[in-house]
């Protein structure tokens, strides 16, 4: 139950309220697609294993596994989120009184930002792969519980939008501007083909045709 | 930081994840909401105190206690609805042999589920308050860490939309017509003004002139 962690769940949220910056705005956002991943998870599994819906089996086994694999994987993410801000500020508390500290910091700073920046990419990449999941889950999931894989599809595109916010604000600090080109027009890709596949997701478990159904 | 609390927050997903029906997605709901309440904290506390941004103390300081009280209202409320599915269940469970024993179970069943319904309600009112309070955050906290205010309104309008799901999921099943038309009738109102509060705590944090701004 929700009331009972408050050693874990409560002390997560009071971590991140805290005026400290790690965890951030990046970790919340992994759990977050954490918690999507989760919701399918328990579509899936109240689904799994019912005479009723045995025809579901086949692809909800195999969907149910993936959404557990990310959820864990979100969750490192989450870790590596806050290591990687505490490398760049590391970085960033480097010495600057000669030249050749002044480079070395600069070059430690900008490797540093690389891998804050490659963390909520693959947060993104996950998240998007959860929406694509709940696709099915949304379809072939217990219809008593469908509204859980909606609830899901919403929380995954806050998840896959908000960690896209930190993909674009680090690539704006980046040196390499080719380097920030990429990681934009990828965050671009994700965002579009995320937040459709999860509205894809949305819609199906609200039963409502959606715009491309008909396709 | 999130991989330390193996206990905490991951055996919370781990529990959302199993074939258990609580806690649901109406405890999932008040979580992410509980979430983006955390995350406004977090930028009022990393702009608070600070001799930069002195002018916002004022605002901010009672902002930043407002949120704390309604992220601990909101993980109650993810307690007390995984609570008011248990008395549900346990309503539907009770005897239904004689007339007498079939009608004491539809009133049980139905004051249960009018009590399910109180609870994402309430959730949809807080988040409601979470949203409206994240737009002086998203206009008057720390720059640096303004994009943490947007990703708290992205969290803030999934949570309440998903909690608006369970609100209309219930109001569905009750008998009382009129009492459901309330429901709904609130959910609806709720659900406008909130995504337009959370819409537009994402553009103030976003730098990006909404369209209401010139009202």
């Amino acid at each position: 139950m929700a009331g009972d962690e408050d050693g874990g769940l409560a002390a997560y949220l009071d971590e991140v309220a805290a005026g400290t910056p790690a965890p951030g705005g990046g970790s919340a956002a992994a759990v977050v697609g954490a918690l999507a991943a989760a919701l399918g998870e328990m579509v899936a599994n109240l689904t799994l294993g019912r005479a009723k819906y045995a025809e579901a089996e086949a692809s909800l086994r195999p969907a149910r596994d993936r959404l557990t694999a990310l959820r864990e994987s979100l969750l490192e993410s989450a870790a590596a989120d806050e290591v990687a801000y505490q490398t760049y500020q590391d970085a960033a508390s480097l010495p600057r009184t000669s030249d050749g500290e002044k480079t070395e910091r600069a070059v430690a700073m900008q490797r540093a930002l690389t891998a804050a920046t490659d963390v909520p990419m693959g947060v993104a990449r996950s998240v998007y792969e959860v929406a694509e999941i709940l696709q099915s889950v949304a379809r072939l999931g217990n219809p008593h519980v469908r509204s859980d894989a909606a609830l899901g599809a919403l929380v995954a595109e806050a998840a896959l939008r908000g960690t896209l916010l930190n993909v674009r604000g680090n690539a704006a600090m980046l040196k390499d501007r080719e380097l920030a080109l990429t990681y934009v027009t990828d965050a671009d890709r994700l965002e579009e083909a995320g937040r459709e596949a999860a509205q894809r997701a949305y819609h199906t478990a609200m039963g409502v045709a959606d715009e491309h159904g008909s396709r």
